[in-house]
């Protein structure tokens, strides 16, 4: 910033600092920039007019979309169906519902929601099938849930490389309003028999994704949501409905939900087998592989300054933005910014809410020295979250027969700063 | 809903009800939809696939839209600069951004944030100009708040019309999550002189649009936002950044911020004394335009059912959505389903947050007889939204000398059901 001489001056007036100050020949060339505009279909303009003030600018539109200057979008990763939030340039709690992050596993389903059908059954004393409607018509609630993908931060993980971003390593979570019926609502309708303990939720996709959940879960603040962020819930989340699960696994909460079926049993199928388990090698004990491990834990990441940016120069930055955890609230959020020696408590933003992303911010004085910088989150359980080196001794080794199998990876992320303020993933 | 035989089916197994039964037949068909639609240069299926689970999906994109099956639309109203919010399709708290009313006084103009600069002058001891990197370097705080233009339910309050829908009358109000600085740390920054008492806000637009505004909202809780649900403004909401001043009307919280200046009294900009003023005859008294009046009080609307629907059939429905009040929290919105003469308190969603759209539903059974229904708004000040008729005692008339001058409408609005379940506005 930089100071200014004090002017006083009627709104009338056009002040001339600033590059603000208009020629005729701005003016025109202004106007000249527009007609070409114009010319070109009437499209946004990519050709800035040269002083706002002088031309009328867009008229009303039926739907709006970002600034022509802001490219802001999911990545895509190996597979063809799986793309990252970019968390490095959001902030807030929020994610923008055109970036929350993708993972499906045959493509995204066009489903007409007036064709649409919920099937219900098994264990059950009346087995229904309802429409959409038939779902809208159920008390509904509206809750804020971060959902992530229990691959996420998994590649970090078991391979960390210095280019790794927050959006590359840690981009595969995301937080939405979300409305819809409770399952207990729909529970008390078909009324499940005394055995049924477990429910199969299956998906309308080409995957025909299907996981077993255990019923404590649909008793207690599992959903049903048709909506995301206010209107209707996006395509690649599940449209025109999903099960939400609160604070569990992404895969879990079947997207695109066409069919509930419940037993005394869960159905081991191919997710929760030969994908979505946890190889475990504890040391002195036997290798052996969990299943159904549903709970994202307590985790936090620094977006800013964060792996792929240079911090500008010296003297006074706001390190931020994001923890969550699905046991419930996040406590407090400690920085480090010198390695991991000391630590001291950020400022949570409010409000605070459970199972969602929660922001926080630390003031730090970077005074030109190489350091690194790290974030570590406490929840509403007293659960910390672990380092890296702590997840390995725990689960006794780093890897599974492939990298896709390093799931709930929910480690501190240190990133380095170099003297230049490069930012790199520190765990190289 | 409709009852179904019980079924036990492994998940690899097609179950036959619901229509997703596939012949071969249909396999084909759904196949030969799908080349025809690649011929077409595979954009979005209109024809939608036969069997989704039979054909792989679209796959991942960079940013995310609607389905195509849903339309949902902002409505130009009057004039082109206008358009109002579809309060009776959404859901939730958070409106989506490109679905947030519009009110611009000359267009939306189109600002290159690398250009964008904010002077800060005027009775302060350092003039200043800030970049949007110089703001963005400021502690930033996340706030939830509704937007509400002070013309809002104007329409239906002067010459209220049967066909009248919660867009159409309520439709200029919206909530988000804002990111920014707070004007207090930018006051700090500028040293305001003791005499400054009065901000002058200039906007960018090609209106040089121009509010006066009291230093105690500045250092309460203004804020210079630039992020608007996790990215970047949109540009009709003051891309790349928009004052924030919280439970204040919209026009006063300037979007496209270029100047702000400080004074010892305010400006009487055309937008303070032509327009946005309220013309009051109180009984016995002389009439007299009020100026400043910038608090927006509260308020509730029932946006499900509302005027222009039809409820489907007699039983069990959900009456809901939104109150809010520029004073603080929402305590308590009641419903009446008997055109006043009964009350009872409708159920409020969590999180109940200040100065935002609160969620709340009230289960109602209608026995297929004509009917009135309506909410009423009581706030955490012990405000309490004020009937149609209660505003027009406390003002003296009903309407200033043209429509665009009723601003601050905030009465309850009943919706009036015929036996045959449509729903039209019950102030006609």
């Amino acid at each position: 910033m930089s100071e200014e001489p004090d002017r006083r001056e009627s709104p009338g007036d056009k002040p001339d600092h600033g590059g603000l100050t208009l020629t005729r020949r701005q003016v025109l060339k202004g106007a000249a920039g527009a007609v070409a505009a114009a010319a070109l279909g009437g499209v946004a303009l990519a050709q800035e007019p040269e002083d706002t003030t002088k031309l009328p600018g867009a008229l009303t539109s039926a739907r709006g979309g970002p600034s022509p200057f802001e490219t802001l979008a999911r990545a895509p990763v190996g597979r063809p169906s799986t793309s990252l939030t970019p968390l490095q340039d959001l902030d807030g709690m929020i994610t923008p519902s055109g970036l929350h992050f993708e993972r499906h596993h045959n493509g995204v389903p066009q489903i007409n929601p007036h064709r649409y059908k919920l099937l219900v059954h098994g264990m059950v004393a009346r087995p229904m099938v309802f429409t959409l409607d038939d779902l809208k018509r159920f008390p509904a609630v509206s809750r804020i849930y971060f959902v992530e993908c229990s691959g996420n931060s998994g590649s970090g993980f078991v391979a960390p490389r210095a280019a790794d971003t927050a959006q590359s390593v840690h981009g595969l979570t995301s937080t939405s309003e979300w409305v819809g019926v409770l399952m207990s609502t729909i529970l008390k309708e078909v009324g499940p028999s005394k055995e049924a303990a477990w429910a199969l939720y299956e998906s309308h996709d080409a995957a025909v994704m299907t996981r077993s959940i255990p019923m404590e879960k649909l008793w207690k603040d599992a959903m049903l949501a048709y909506v995301q962020n206010g209107e209707a819930i996006r395509p690649e989340q599940g449209y025109p409905v999903r099960s939400i699960l609160p604070g569990w696994e992404g895969n879990s909460q079947v997207k695109w939900v066409r069919r509930i079926e419940f037993s005394d049993q869960p159905w081991h199928t191919r997710e929760e087998t030969s994908k979505y388990t946890d190889p475990v090698c504890p040391p002195g004990d036997e290798c052996h592989a969990r299943q159904f491990t549903f709970l994202m834990d307590a985790k936090s990441v620094i977006t800013w300054p964060s792996g792929g940016m240079t911090i500008p120069g010296r003297g006074i930055w706001e390190i931020k933005r994001i923890a969550w955890s699905g046991r419930g609230f996040i406590e407090t959020v400690e920085v480090s910014t010198d390695g991991g020696r000391s630590w001291a408590l950020a400022k949570l933003e409010q409000p605070v809410l459970p199972i969602a992303h929660t922001r926080f911010r630390f003031l730090w004085e970077w005074d030109g020295s190489p350091t690194t910088i790290m974030s570590r989150a406490t929840d509403s359980t007293g659960y910390i979250q672990p380092s890296r080196q702590e997840l390995i001794d725990l689960r006794g080794f780093v890897r599974g027969p492939t990298l896709e199998f390093s799931y709930h990876a929910n480690y501190m992320q240190p990133w380095r700063v170099d003297n230049q303020g490069n930012v790199t993933n520190g765990l190289v």
